[in-house]
Protein backbone atom coordinates (compact mmCIF):
# COMPACT_ATOMS: atom_id res chain seq x y z
CA UNK A 1 0.00 0.00 0.00
CA UNK A 2 1.19 3.62 -0.72
CA UNK A 3 0.70 6.45 1.36
CA UNK A 4 -0.03 10.27 0.38
CA UNK A 5 0.51 11.00 3.76
CA UNK A 6 1.54 10.86 7.32
CA UNK A 7 0.06 12.49 9.82
CA UNK A 8 1.45 12.75 13.14
CA UNK A 9 -0.65 13.00 16.47
CA UNK A 10 1.45 13.33 19.60
CA UNK A 11 1.43 14.05 23.29
CA UNK A 12 2.94 17.25 24.24
CA UNK A 13 6.60 16.72 25.51
CA UNK A 14 6.26 13.13 23.34
CA UNK A 15 9.10 13.81 20.44
CA UNK A 16 6.46 14.21 18.31
CA UNK A 17 7.48 16.85 16.37
CA UNK A 18 11.31 16.01 15.95
CA UNK A 19 10.08 12.48 14.54
CA UNK A 20 7.68 14.14 12.30
CA UNK A 21 10.41 16.47 10.95
CA UNK A 22 12.84 12.90 10.47
CA UNK A 23 10.70 11.26 8.60
CA UNK A 24 10.43 13.44 6.08
CA UNK A 25 13.78 14.06 5.95
CA UNK A 26 14.56 10.43 5.84
CA UNK A 27 12.11 10.10 2.75
CA UNK A 28 12.62 13.62 1.33
CA UNK A 29 9.28 15.08 1.74
CA UNK A 30 8.20 18.29 3.13
CA UNK A 31 7.13 18.26 7.04
CA UNK A 32 4.12 20.85 8.03
CA UNK A 33 3.85 22.07 11.58
CA UNK A 34 4.45 25.85 12.64
CA UNK A 35 4.30 26.35 8.85
CA UNK A 36 0.41 25.39 9.17
CA UNK A 37 0.20 28.32 12.51
CA UNK A 38 1.78 30.78 10.09
CA UNK A 39 -0.49 30.10 6.76
CA UNK A 40 -3.21 30.68 9.66
CA UNK A 41 -1.98 33.82 10.82
CA UNK A 42 -1.05 35.03 7.72
CA UNK A 43 -4.88 34.31 6.10
CA UNK A 44 -6.48 34.83 9.32
CA UNK A 45 -4.70 38.41 10.37
CA UNK A 46 -4.78 36.61 13.63
CA UNK A 47 -1.15 36.17 15.97
CA UNK A 48 0.39 33.05 15.82
CA UNK A 49 0.00 32.99 19.64
CA UNK A 50 -3.62 33.75 19.39
CA UNK A 51 -4.28 30.93 17.39
CA UNK A 52 -2.07 28.51 19.23
CA UNK A 53 -3.78 29.32 22.66
CA UNK A 54 -7.46 29.64 20.59
CA UNK A 55 -6.77 26.57 18.49
CA UNK A 56 -5.55 23.33 19.51
CA UNK A 57 -5.91 24.02 22.76
CA UNK A 58 -8.97 26.01 23.70
CA UNK A 59 -11.50 24.27 25.67
CA UNK A 60 -15.25 23.65 25.03
CA UNK A 61 -15.79 25.79 27.62
CA UNK A 62 -14.31 28.67 25.86
CA UNK A 63 -15.87 27.64 22.12
CA UNK A 64 -19.35 27.48 24.09
CA UNK A 65 -18.75 30.71 25.51
CA UNK A 66 -17.39 32.31 22.14
CA UNK A 67 -20.05 31.30 20.39
CA UNK A 68 -22.81 33.36 22.03
CA UNK A 69 -20.44 36.20 22.60
CA UNK A 70 -20.76 39.33 20.88
CA UNK A 71 -16.78 39.42 20.57
CA UNK A 72 -14.83 36.33 19.76
CA UNK A 73 -16.56 36.24 16.84
CA UNK A 74 -16.25 36.25 13.02
CA UNK A 75 -18.84 36.48 10.31
CA UNK A 76 -21.32 35.26 12.71
CA UNK A 77 -19.50 32.17 14.07
CA UNK A 78 -17.31 31.88 16.67
CA UNK A 79 -13.24 32.83 15.86
CA UNK A 80 -12.52 29.07 16.92
CA UNK A 81 -15.13 27.53 13.89
CA UNK A 82 -13.08 30.08 11.52
CA UNK A 83 -9.87 29.10 12.56
CA UNK A 84 -11.26 25.87 11.90
CA UNK A 85 -12.79 25.85 8.46
CA UNK A 86 -9.32 27.99 7.44
CA UNK A 87 -7.16 24.94 8.82
CA UNK A 88 -9.09 22.75 7.35
CA UNK A 89 -8.79 24.37 3.79
CA UNK A 90 -4.53 24.83 4.40
CA UNK A 91 -4.27 21.12 5.33
CA UNK A 92 -6.30 19.95 2.66
CA UNK A 93 -4.11 22.05 0.18
CA UNK A 94 -0.85 20.76 1.78
CA UNK A 95 -2.00 17.52 0.97
CA UNK A 96 -3.22 17.62 -2.57
CA UNK A 97 0.61 19.60 -3.46
CA UNK A 98 2.03 16.09 -3.44
CA UNK A 99 3.53 13.55 -0.47
CA UNK A 100 4.21 15.16 3.28
CA UNK A 101 3.93 15.05 7.05
CA UNK A 102 2.12 16.58 8.72
CA UNK A 103 2.04 17.11 12.40
CA UNK A 104 -0.73 17.70 14.53
CA UNK A 105 -4.23 19.96 13.65
CA UNK A 106 -6.57 16.95 13.65
CA UNK A 107 -4.77 16.16 10.17
CA UNK A 108 -5.47 12.41 10.10
CA UNK A 109 -9.21 13.57 10.98
CA UNK A 110 -9.15 16.22 8.12
CA UNK A 111 -7.82 14.08 5.26
CA UNK A 112 -9.03 10.97 6.33
CA UNK A 113 -12.05 10.63 3.51
CA UNK A 114 -9.90 11.49 0.42
CA UNK A 115 -6.33 10.87 1.38
CA UNK A 116 -4.61 7.67 1.98
CA UNK A 117 -2.98 8.65 5.32
CA UNK A 118 -0.61 7.03 7.46
CA UNK A 119 -1.96 7.65 10.92
CA UNK A 120 0.85 7.96 14.08
CA UNK A 121 0.65 8.53 17.50
CA UNK A 122 3.57 9.58 19.41
CA UNK A 123 3.32 9.36 23.10
CA UNK A 124 5.65 9.03 26.06
CA UNK A 125 6.10 8.33 30.02
CA UNK A 126 5.02 11.69 31.75
CA UNK A 127 8.37 11.22 33.41
CA UNK A 128 10.43 11.36 29.64
CA UNK A 129 7.70 14.49 28.78
CA UNK A 130 8.95 16.31 32.01
CA UNK A 131 12.40 16.37 31.09
CA UNK A 132 11.79 16.88 27.41
CA UNK A 133 9.82 20.27 28.22
CA UNK A 134 12.67 21.17 30.68
CA UNK A 135 15.23 20.84 28.17
CA UNK A 136 13.40 22.51 25.39
CA UNK A 137 11.09 25.29 26.64
CA UNK A 138 12.49 25.44 30.49
CA UNK A 139 10.73 26.22 33.33
CA UNK A 140 7.54 28.21 34.40
CA UNK A 141 5.35 28.84 37.26
CA UNK A 142 2.85 25.91 36.89
CA UNK A 143 4.50 22.65 37.81
CA UNK A 144 5.95 20.64 34.40
CA UNK A 145 2.78 17.99 35.95
CA UNK A 146 0.11 20.38 35.57
CA UNK A 147 1.99 22.24 32.18
CA UNK A 148 0.98 18.69 30.72
CA UNK A 149 -1.89 17.68 32.67
CA UNK A 150 -3.62 21.10 31.03
CA UNK A 151 -2.36 20.44 27.35
CA UNK A 152 -3.44 16.65 27.10
CA UNK A 153 -7.06 17.57 28.38
CA UNK A 154 -7.23 20.49 26.13
CA UNK A 155 -5.75 18.66 23.11
CA UNK A 156 -7.97 15.88 24.16
CA UNK A 157 -11.31 18.16 24.29
CA UNK A 158 -10.41 20.39 20.87
CA UNK A 159 -10.00 16.80 19.08
CA UNK A 160 -13.10 15.57 20.58
CA UNK A 161 -15.03 18.97 19.41
CA UNK A 162 -14.18 18.95 15.92
CA UNK A 163 -13.94 15.25 14.98
CA UNK A 164 -16.29 13.48 17.35
CA UNK A 165 -13.59 10.85 17.92
CA UNK A 166 -11.65 10.11 20.57
CA UNK A 167 -7.71 11.58 21.10
CA UNK A 168 -5.33 9.18 21.88
CA UNK A 169 -6.86 5.58 21.39
CA UNK A 170 -4.93 3.19 19.78
CA UNK A 171 -7.70 2.04 17.16
CA UNK A 172 -7.89 6.12 15.36
CA UNK A 173 -4.29 5.13 14.57
CA UNK A 174 -2.80 3.17 12.20
CA UNK A 175 0.43 3.21 14.85
CA UNK A 176 1.20 4.24 18.33
CA UNK A 177 4.45 4.50 19.82
CA UNK A 178 6.09 5.30 22.91
CA UNK A 179 8.81 7.20 21.98
CA UNK A 180 10.69 7.45 25.38
CA UNK A 181 11.03 3.62 25.16
CA UNK A 182 11.80 2.92 21.88
CA UNK A 183 14.01 6.52 21.29
CA UNK A 184 13.52 8.80 17.98
CA UNK A 185 15.49 7.13 15.81
CA UNK A 186 13.52 3.51 15.98
CA UNK A 187 10.06 5.63 15.47
CA UNK A 188 11.79 7.47 12.62
CA UNK A 189 12.48 4.12 11.03
CA UNK A 190 9.28 1.77 11.79
CA UNK A 191 7.76 4.83 10.25
CA UNK A 192 9.68 5.83 7.27
CA UNK A 193 9.53 1.79 6.40
CA UNK A 194 5.90 1.54 6.76
CA UNK A 195 5.80 4.21 4.77
CA UNK A 196 8.33 2.37 2.08
CA UNK A 197 6.43 -0.30 2.08
CA UNK A 198 4.81 -2.11 -0.93
CA UNK B 1 16.91 -2.52 26.10
CA UNK B 2 16.07 -6.05 26.58
CA UNK B 3 12.87 -7.74 27.45
CA UNK B 4 12.08 -10.15 29.51
CA UNK B 5 8.46 -10.89 27.99
CA UNK B 6 6.28 -9.70 25.24
CA UNK B 7 2.53 -8.80 26.22
CA UNK B 8 -0.06 -9.03 23.31
CA UNK B 9 -3.44 -7.45 24.52
CA UNK B 10 -5.65 -7.63 21.63
CA UNK B 11 -9.18 -6.80 19.94
CA UNK B 12 -11.14 -10.24 19.19
CA UNK B 13 -10.59 -11.00 15.72
CA UNK B 14 -7.72 -8.30 14.89
CA UNK B 15 -5.18 -11.28 14.20
CA UNK B 16 -3.28 -10.40 17.87
CA UNK B 17 -2.88 -14.35 18.88
CA UNK B 18 -1.17 -15.20 15.21
CA UNK B 19 0.98 -12.21 15.82
CA UNK B 20 1.44 -13.94 19.27
CA UNK B 21 2.56 -16.30 17.81
CA UNK B 22 4.35 -16.06 15.00
CA UNK B 23 6.53 -13.40 16.94
CA UNK B 24 7.43 -15.79 19.31
CA UNK B 25 8.43 -18.80 16.63
CA UNK B 26 10.58 -15.89 14.96
CA UNK B 27 12.38 -15.34 18.10
CA UNK B 28 12.49 -19.00 19.47
CA UNK B 29 10.92 -18.36 22.28
CA UNK B 30 7.37 -19.90 24.08
CA UNK B 31 4.10 -18.11 23.57
CA UNK B 32 1.01 -18.72 26.27
CA UNK B 33 -2.54 -18.58 25.17
CA UNK B 34 -4.57 -21.39 25.41
CA UNK B 35 -1.72 -22.43 27.65
CA UNK B 36 -2.88 -20.22 30.14
CA UNK B 37 -7.12 -20.95 30.07
CA UNK B 38 -5.28 -24.88 30.45
CA UNK B 39 -3.32 -24.27 33.08
CA UNK B 40 -6.56 -21.88 34.76
CA UNK B 41 -8.71 -25.04 34.25
CA UNK B 42 -6.56 -27.65 35.72
CA UNK B 43 -5.68 -25.95 39.03
CA UNK B 44 -9.21 -24.66 39.37
CA UNK B 45 -11.55 -27.68 38.36
CA UNK B 46 -13.09 -25.36 36.09
CA UNK B 47 -14.40 -26.47 32.95
CA UNK B 48 -12.14 -23.90 30.14
CA UNK B 49 -15.19 -22.59 28.62
CA UNK B 50 -16.47 -21.53 32.08
CA UNK B 51 -13.36 -20.08 32.55
CA UNK B 52 -13.58 -18.54 28.92
CA UNK B 53 -17.22 -17.19 30.06
CA UNK B 54 -16.27 -15.86 33.40
CA UNK B 55 -12.80 -14.87 32.78
CA UNK B 56 -11.54 -12.26 30.25
CA UNK B 57 -15.45 -12.04 28.83
CA UNK B 58 -16.87 -11.49 31.85
CA UNK B 59 -19.21 -8.30 32.88
CA UNK B 60 -18.69 -6.66 35.66
CA UNK B 61 -22.34 -6.63 36.35
CA UNK B 62 -21.67 -10.43 36.54
CA UNK B 63 -18.84 -9.91 39.08
CA UNK B 64 -20.89 -7.67 41.47
CA UNK B 65 -23.72 -10.33 41.55
CA UNK B 66 -21.57 -12.71 42.06
CA UNK B 67 -19.69 -11.14 45.02
CA UNK B 68 -23.05 -11.04 47.00
CA UNK B 69 -24.42 -14.16 45.85
CA UNK B 70 -24.45 -17.68 48.12
CA UNK B 71 -23.24 -19.67 44.97
CA UNK B 72 -20.39 -18.44 42.34
CA UNK B 73 -18.71 -17.94 45.37
CA UNK B 74 -15.29 -19.90 46.14
CA UNK B 75 -13.19 -19.33 49.99
CA UNK B 76 -15.76 -16.13 50.52
CA UNK B 77 -14.57 -14.21 47.09
CA UNK B 78 -16.14 -14.92 43.64
CA UNK B 79 -15.05 -17.12 40.99
CA UNK B 80 -13.60 -14.61 38.70
CA UNK B 81 -11.66 -13.49 41.44
CA UNK B 82 -10.47 -16.56 42.67
CA UNK B 83 -9.71 -17.49 39.20
CA UNK B 84 -8.06 -13.91 38.77
CA UNK B 85 -5.79 -14.91 42.03
CA UNK B 86 -5.16 -18.23 40.09
CA UNK B 87 -3.89 -16.46 36.50
CA UNK B 88 -1.89 -13.92 38.30
CA UNK B 89 0.56 -16.80 39.83
CA UNK B 90 0.38 -18.44 36.27
CA UNK B 91 1.44 -15.52 34.78
CA UNK B 92 4.06 -14.61 37.10
CA UNK B 93 5.56 -18.01 37.26
CA UNK B 94 5.64 -18.11 32.93
CA UNK B 95 7.10 -15.05 33.18
CA UNK B 96 9.80 -16.51 35.75
CA UNK B 97 10.51 -19.68 33.98
CA UNK B 98 11.90 -17.39 30.99
CA UNK B 99 11.78 -14.86 27.89
CA UNK B 100 8.24 -15.30 26.12
CA UNK B 101 5.22 -13.88 24.75
CA UNK B 102 2.07 -14.05 26.37
CA UNK B 103 -1.09 -13.23 24.98
CA UNK B 104 -4.33 -11.28 26.38
CA UNK B 105 -5.32 -12.06 30.28
CA UNK B 106 -4.17 -8.69 31.47
CA UNK B 107 -0.13 -9.86 31.34
CA UNK B 108 1.11 -6.80 30.71
CA UNK B 109 -0.29 -5.08 34.02
CA UNK B 110 0.19 -8.45 36.03
CA UNK B 111 4.19 -8.11 35.03
CA UNK B 112 4.53 -4.58 34.61
CA UNK B 113 6.58 -3.90 37.88
CA UNK B 114 8.55 -7.27 38.40
CA UNK B 115 9.41 -7.53 34.64
CA UNK B 116 10.56 -5.51 31.89
CA UNK B 117 7.49 -6.25 28.91
CA UNK B 118 7.36 -4.96 25.74
CA UNK B 119 3.80 -4.44 25.80
CA UNK B 120 2.06 -4.53 22.77
CA UNK B 121 -1.81 -3.81 21.25
CA UNK B 122 -3.25 -5.33 18.50
CA UNK B 123 -5.79 -3.91 16.40
CA UNK B 124 -8.14 -3.62 13.03
CA UNK B 125 -10.78 -1.83 11.50
CA UNK B 126 -14.43 -3.72 12.29
CA UNK B 127 -14.33 -4.59 8.32
CA UNK B 128 -11.46 -7.26 8.94
CA UNK B 129 -12.45 -8.24 12.21
CA UNK B 130 -15.72 -9.53 10.81
CA UNK B 131 -13.78 -11.02 7.74
CA UNK B 132 -11.59 -12.90 10.25
CA UNK B 133 -14.27 -14.39 12.77
CA UNK B 134 -16.48 -15.21 9.75
CA UNK B 135 -13.69 -17.43 8.49
CA UNK B 136 -12.32 -18.50 12.01
CA UNK B 137 -15.11 -19.12 13.34
CA UNK B 138 -17.76 -19.26 11.71
CA UNK B 139 -21.73 -17.71 11.34
CA UNK B 140 -23.83 -17.83 14.69
CA UNK B 141 -26.93 -16.61 15.75
CA UNK B 142 -26.13 -13.25 16.57
CA UNK B 143 -24.29 -10.83 14.11
CA UNK B 144 -21.04 -10.22 13.91
CA UNK B 145 -21.04 -6.90 14.36
CA UNK B 146 -22.90 -7.69 17.47
CA UNK B 147 -20.56 -10.56 18.38
CA UNK B 148 -17.73 -8.01 17.86
CA UNK B 149 -18.94 -5.35 20.38
CA UNK B 150 -19.80 -7.26 22.96
CA UNK B 151 -16.66 -8.80 23.18
CA UNK B 152 -14.77 -5.32 23.29
CA UNK B 153 -17.51 -4.35 25.70
CA UNK B 154 -16.84 -6.71 28.31
CA UNK B 155 -12.46 -6.61 27.71
CA UNK B 156 -12.46 -3.76 28.20
CA UNK B 157 -14.58 -3.86 31.50
CA UNK B 158 -12.90 -6.67 32.61
CA UNK B 159 -9.40 -5.34 31.98
CA UNK B 160 -10.88 -1.85 33.74
CA UNK B 161 -12.35 -3.90 36.74
CA UNK B 162 -8.90 -5.82 37.48
CA UNK B 163 -6.35 -3.10 36.36
CA UNK B 164 -7.51 0.36 36.74
CA UNK B 165 -6.23 1.54 33.53
CA UNK B 166 -7.72 1.50 30.50
CA UNK B 167 -7.27 -1.28 27.43
CA UNK B 168 -6.95 -0.35 24.00
CA UNK B 169 -5.34 3.62 24.79
CA UNK B 170 -2.01 4.03 22.94
CA UNK B 171 -0.01 5.07 26.02
CA UNK B 172 -1.08 2.03 28.31
CA UNK B 173 1.62 -0.01 25.42
CA UNK B 174 4.60 0.69 24.26
CA UNK B 175 3.25 -0.32 20.42
CA UNK B 176 -0.09 -0.75 19.12
CA UNK B 177 -0.49 -1.61 15.19
CA UNK B 178 -3.47 -1.87 13.18
CA UNK B 179 -2.80 -5.71 11.92
CA UNK B 180 -6.06 -5.33 9.01
CA UNK B 181 -3.32 -2.34 7.62
CA UNK B 182 -0.02 -3.07 8.17
CA UNK B 183 -0.68 -6.97 8.02
CA UNK B 184 0.42 -9.59 10.15
CA UNK B 185 4.08 -10.46 8.43
CA UNK B 186 4.90 -6.69 8.79
CA UNK B 187 3.76 -6.55 12.58
CA UNK B 188 5.33 -9.73 13.56
CA UNK B 189 8.93 -8.32 11.82
CA UNK B 190 8.31 -4.65 13.70
CA UNK B 191 8.22 -6.28 17.20
CA UNK B 192 10.63 -8.88 16.81
CA UNK B 193 13.25 -6.47 15.65
CA UNK B 194 12.12 -4.06 18.67
CA UNK B 195 12.21 -7.07 20.80
CA UNK B 196 16.20 -7.98 19.45
CA UNK B 197 17.38 -4.18 19.28
CA UNK B 198 20.10 -3.19 21.70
Amino acid sequence: MSYDVITISREFGSGGRTIGKEVAEKLGIPCYDQEIIEKLAEESGFSKDYIEDKGEYATHKNWFANAFASSGTHHGSSNQDYLWVLQRRIILDLAKAGPCVIVGRCADYILDKEYNCLKVFIHASIEKRIEHILANYGERKESPEKRLSDKDKKRKAYYKYYTETEWGVAKNYHLSLNAGVLGVERCVDIIADIYNME
